[in-house]
């Protein structure tokens, strides 16, 4: 893609009303436009993003043996007077009246919705587990939206439901999803800990929120700083085994959010030097709920008996939006954003810095050419900016790896190759260059 | 995918509630399930079909130069004030008030979110043209849906937004999306046609829609037959060149929806026996509006000579969602649904006569590997089903080939390959029928 005629409308100045750092960023590399409160439109740069972390959501979703379907985002007020939950959700539930005066919602999360998709397809234990999941916009009406899209109203979430007919059935299908968990993140260059979560009337040990730590997260996290040191799963899980090794392992150390925070039990079970206390942000949560929905809703199987058994569920949530802030907390520095390469929305910035030189010119339709050739994501800085802006530019837009072509290097065939994270610079000739890219 | 594990409630019995086609047979092969009136969830099998659309729709859009950004469904009231359209629109806009009274509503389009856009990153004429567009849900409060998602109300699609320094260029914008439009429902194995459409105030000749031929469509259309023999686009077409041409040769004859036909033209222009007047179903809309959003919210650019120039701009849309039940309209049978190839949910199905056979189950086994290695995509009928029930549902989910593997033929290492479109079979070995399908 070429800088010229890419859409790409970064701000000079800091939005003043951006409080944390993935809000300024997004606003200043023109990631992101905010529509109205807490609702964005997501620009050229910013969607590319979006979608590398949807799609790595989606494959590990679908490698762990979980279907995608798309629900819709509105949904009838019935259903969820059947479950209960249309009279406890409160404001933040936005309520719709349609034209023929009928209760609608826009959705903030699917339970009703896939329970009654089950209940109307699914009637023998023989076709469980079920695992079902989309990728959908939801609406939560938050009375005080901030930190951009962050703690937005109409944010993309990944929820997972899975339908079994036994507890011991139901945990292993919240195993998978742990294990799940643990890979999507780490495929995107973030260290996500597990940590236990309130499990609400239910009880159990089975509700876990994934975090990753940051000063400017909103909630406050204790954790053993073992786990950042905790290396990466094996390459690729078997779902089908007993996962249960993998799950004790990762919840070995004492980790928890504030609401299930035991100040004793920390100090008893973390060596005061490994104690870390600081803020998460959320960005997955997995959760068992037993029979809460399939009882009040009737979504029954017939059993080995010939019995009606309501089935057990479990529902599993990511927040796709929300990572991309949650990545931008976690990974940049003064100069602007700092992607890991799995979600960058370029790999390459190639920076020619002087246009209608012939020699930059060159170098960089050649450079361009084969990059691009080769399945490289390039964004070509073709402008007539000044060096000065152009660097400040792909600094603050993060993209892994610079290639600065300048007159001095090019006419004897050399560039610049900089690492956007550590800074680190080098003079290549061309096909050296290459290499090092593809 | 192992249909024993797959999730797709096909139904046994017509649903009564469909009067068409395409909404039947969606029903039946567990494609959607609706939600409530006008508002469906997508089953696995239904989201491939979408999914495929979609990104045929991406791809030639991102070909023709346009970038893909992504505007929210819930929208400031206060946008449509601007531009006069808030209080036009109707009872068919879904309108929302947030827990805090302000005026939101569920976007039936984008024209007013994306000129707000514009005008606050684009200052220069040095920055035009700008081609924008966005797959995103909208919503339409119908007052009868009806045809399944024909005539949805929460509905997939994509739009396209071009900004132009003047009619020139608004004019090459509007001819690329043309060419593109052609493109891309050609890919789909579809023979859309493109038919002047209503112009409104505007005035002028750029409007058309593009209209798959189908009794069951809901316009009536009037064109020359001799459009169907219309031949393919040249493989690429340079976005940059003049698109006249191809403009010109396919509006070069009549064709024109009910709201711009003219009957004494017809009938003076068509010879008797190359009349077509049937009904058709609208994919695609394109359309030239100058600066109907332009002006009234202040979306101008400086001009080379300093002065301030309201935008020319167009809008360019194609029913993503309706192009899955256009698709079924125009390519079904009795059996079911003959997908076109390339927007199939899978390419093969291999049905396995009678799993627990050794040579079938070991035959199966092995062109499932061997075709899924090789990236074609595979539903593998492992269940316990009588055959004859496996070979309508099959052909009810419309996969363009089947590899039936039976007892008889398993043990001479043979195999039945049957082509869904002709119905054409033949018996083969298992290297002669992979050759067939990778």
């Amino acid at each position: 893609m070429r800088l010229s005629q890419y859409f790409l409308p970064v701000l000079k100045q800091t939005p003043a009303e951006a409080q944390i750092a993935s809000h300024r960023l997004m606003l200043r590399a023109g990631m992101i436009r905010q529509a109205s409160a807490g609702i964005y439109s997501w620009l050229p740069l910013g969607l590319r993003v979006l979608s590398k972390i949807e799609q790595i959501v989606r494959e590990e979703q679908n490698r762990a043996g979980a279907q995608e379907l798309l629900m819709p985002t509105i949904q009838p007020a019935d259903l969820w007077r059947e479950s209960g939950r249309y009279d406890d959700y409160g404001k933040e539930m936005l309520r719709i009246q349609d034209r023929h005066e009928r209760d609608m919602l826009y959705g903030p999360t699917n339970e009703e919705l896939i329970t009654d998709i089950f209940r109307h397809s699914v009637r023998s234990y023989r076709d469980l587990p079920r695992n079902l999941y989309h990728i959908q916009w939801k609406f939560r009406d938050e009375v005080r939206p901030r930190f951009g899209i962050m703690r937005g109203r109409e944010f993309l979430m990944k929820d997972n439901y899975s339908f079994d007919l036994d507890y011991a059935g139901a945990r292993h299908s919240y195993n998978k999803m742990f294990v799940a968990y643990l890979r999507t993140f780490e495929r995107m260059g973030l260290k996500a800990i597990p940590m236990a979560a309130d499990s609400g009337p239910i009880g159990g040990d089975m509700s876990h929120e994934f975090i990753i730590l940051a000063e400017t997260g909103e909630s406050e996290v204790y954790c053993h700083a073992d786990y950042l040191g905790f290396e990466a799963l094996a390459e690729d899980p078997d779902y089908d085994n007993d996962l249960q090794p993998v799950v004790d392992r990762w919840t070995s150390l004492y980790a928890a959010t504030d609401e299930k925070h035991d100040p004793a039990r920390f100090e008893a079970e973390v060596p005061a030097d490994r104690r870390i206390a600081t803020r998460g942000i959320e960005v997955g949560h997995i959760f068992y709920f037993g029979t809460k929905y399939s009882q009040p809703m009737g979504a029954t199987v017939t059993g080995a008996d010939g019995g009606e058994v309501p089935v057990e569920m479990g529902s599993y949530g990511i927040g796709v939006s929300r990572l991309v802030g949650g990545t931008i907390e976690a990974s940049h520095d003064d100069a602007g954003i700092v992607w890991p390469e799995p979600v960058a929305p370029f790999k390459v910035g190639l920076v020619n810095l002087k246009p209608g030189d012939a020699a930059c010119d060159g170098i960089c339709a050649d450079l361009y050419a084969k990059l691009g050739g080769a399945g490289v994501e390039v964004l070509y800085d073709d402008t007539e900016e000044r060096a000065g802006a152009k660097f400040a530019t792909m600094d603050l837009i993060g993209l892994p790896w610079q290639v600065i072509v300048g007159p001095r290097g090019a006419k004897d065939g050399k560039v610049e190759l900089k690492n956007r994270r550590s800074g680190d610079r080098d003079e290549l000739g061309l096909d050296a260059a290459l290499q090092r890219l593809i």
